[in-house]
């Protein structure tokens, strides 16, 4: 789209209603320890308990909700070597629609089995990004069926906004918010949320120093991709696009880039402080919010957990 | 106390109201994945979340609330290498009494600092059980302070029953309850809460096999202390005392024990299905439940999660 359109509170609200069955109502936790760390009042929005591990399902599920009969016949395909993939498989099979899910020979057995345990067909391609989405739109055309981008897509977007509007009715207002910046699907959404219902909150990203695209293309005023991602935040290292981009550029009011010792720490604090699990993407956010920690004195600041889907064999720590 | 006394329903209510203030009352969380590899509805009762990441604040505060103003006046002091070392500096000062803590030489430095922070006195003994307790009682006879034990003393217990409270009135009735059995604290609490509030459910322990004085002690009819515990379940390497005991011959119904194999795996099945960090002893009360899943099925079951303070540099997997 050329200029933004930002979709209304009541179509927000309605997406929201539509997709709630299929979905977990996540918590909001709070530290204290890590309250008196920061001088801040925080509330953790965490997805890290949402269905299949991470809030991908919020997006995934309004996009197979929003196909026509027709095209539900056809079935879905999507690309995804992690989150993405499992929902997008979940969700095709709550509502009986087939689904093809091209992931990299490379992928990581847990996450294979998990979309074949949800019953979509994998398709295996190359290890490179790019692989896979040549060999999706290949077999797009083949099928026939619908492609859904993992983050690019509006339906995806708008179904993500319903975190966000949890978020808002759960809690006391929120000065600002921190949320991940990877391909910029969930940073769309909840900025949409937000921008609708409580626009006086601050949304801020937090995105890794290593796969720094959005913050370079914000700076340059157009997309800048994302060519060699070097970060431990598996779910950061995709690029954005022309959907997102433009919700990112009118609504983010900052995004601010973290080290990877950074992330390291924020994910140990989190694990150690709050005993729950996430990954590092989710760990992202806070580090951003921890560098941020003075303009944020006594003020309530909300932080997306966004999933809990890390290789306990493969730990950073 | 030669025959148990069942504290009774209103004593209960009373000391858990009593120490509401200063405790988190933990939420209970379920798994769909959980419940479909078992064949139950479990219901986890997340102690990992409680102030000072265990359960055992629940006895200390207790034990510290009934002492009387020339008591408190004196001071508290217990040993512990573990959990109860943190929760009754927590507790005492809560309440601005002085806490001894006697600790061993080799104490983790987290726990350690944990202890300082909450602004008790370490005092270091050798690094064995027996050299902690002879140099806990040398420094109560010179300083006139009240000995509080980490387990055989029934202000702890019936404070701990405040957990089982919790549970029984936030849930469905329960069928079972699982709970891990070290110095027999937690689950001579739990059992007296739901003997006085919910007697249909059975109440059962899991214990290490490798430090299984309990199942011992029940078979024998008389305490069997533990020895040379080897177990990775840190906080059941203690033996039964004379007032647990008892209680743990009338109340629970069985003691199942679970192999170091068994351990390890359901406290990875917890973390990675539920995305929650628990530690070893935890995971000892799912172990003895997944061996008993036959009994259980399609009724409710309800795991007593009874820490989280694990060191994530030192994990078993």
């Amino acid at each position: 789209m050329s200029k933004t359109e930002i979709p209304s509170k009541e179509k927000l609200l309605a997406i929201s209603v539509s997709i709630k069955p299929y979905i977990h109502h996540t918590p909001v936790l709070h530290s204290a320890s890590l309250d008196k760390l920061s001088g801040s009042r925080l509330l953790f929005k965490c997805e890290n308990f949402q269905k299949t591990g991470s809030f991908k399902i919020r997006g995934a599920m309004n996009a197979v909700l929003s196909l026509t009969p027709e095209e539900r016949k056809k079935g879905i395909i999507t690309h995804s070597s992690g989150n993405f993939a499992q929902a997008a498989a979940y969700a095709a099979g709550c509502l009986g629609v087939k689904a093809k899910i091209v992931m990299p020979q490379n992928v990581v057995p847990a996450k294979r089995d998990a979309v074949l345990g949800y019953g979509a067909e994998i398709i295996y391609s190359g290890d490179l990004p790019g692989d896979r989405e040549e060999k999706c739109h290949a077999e797009q055309k083949i099928s026939g069926a619908a492609f859904i981008h993992p983050s690019n897509d509006i339906n995806v977007i708008t179904g993500h906004s319903s975190c966000a509007i949890e978020f808002i009715n759960d809690n006391e207002p929120l000065d600002a918010v921190f949320v991940p910046v990877g391909g910029g699907g969930l940073i769309s959404g909840i900025a949409c949320g937000f921008a609708a219902i409580s626009p006086d909150t601050k949304v801020i990203g937090g995105e890794p120093a290593g796969a720094d695209d959005a913050y370079q293309s914000i700076q340059a005023g157009f997309i800048i991709p994302q060519t060699s991602p070097q970060t431990i935040a598996d779910g950061l290292r995709t690029s954005l696009g022309d959907i997102t981009f433009p919700i990112i550029r009118e609504l983010v009011n900052e995004i601010v880039t973290v080290s990877e010792e950074e992330i390291i720490s924020a994910m140990r604090l989190i694990w150690q402080r709050m005993k729950i699990i996430v990954e590092p993407s989710s760990a992202v956010a806070f580090a951003a919010f921890l560098k941020r920690t003075a303009d944020f004195k006594n003020k309530s600041v909300g932080i997306i957990l966004s999933g809990g889907n890390v290789n306990i064999d493969d730990l950073p720590f």
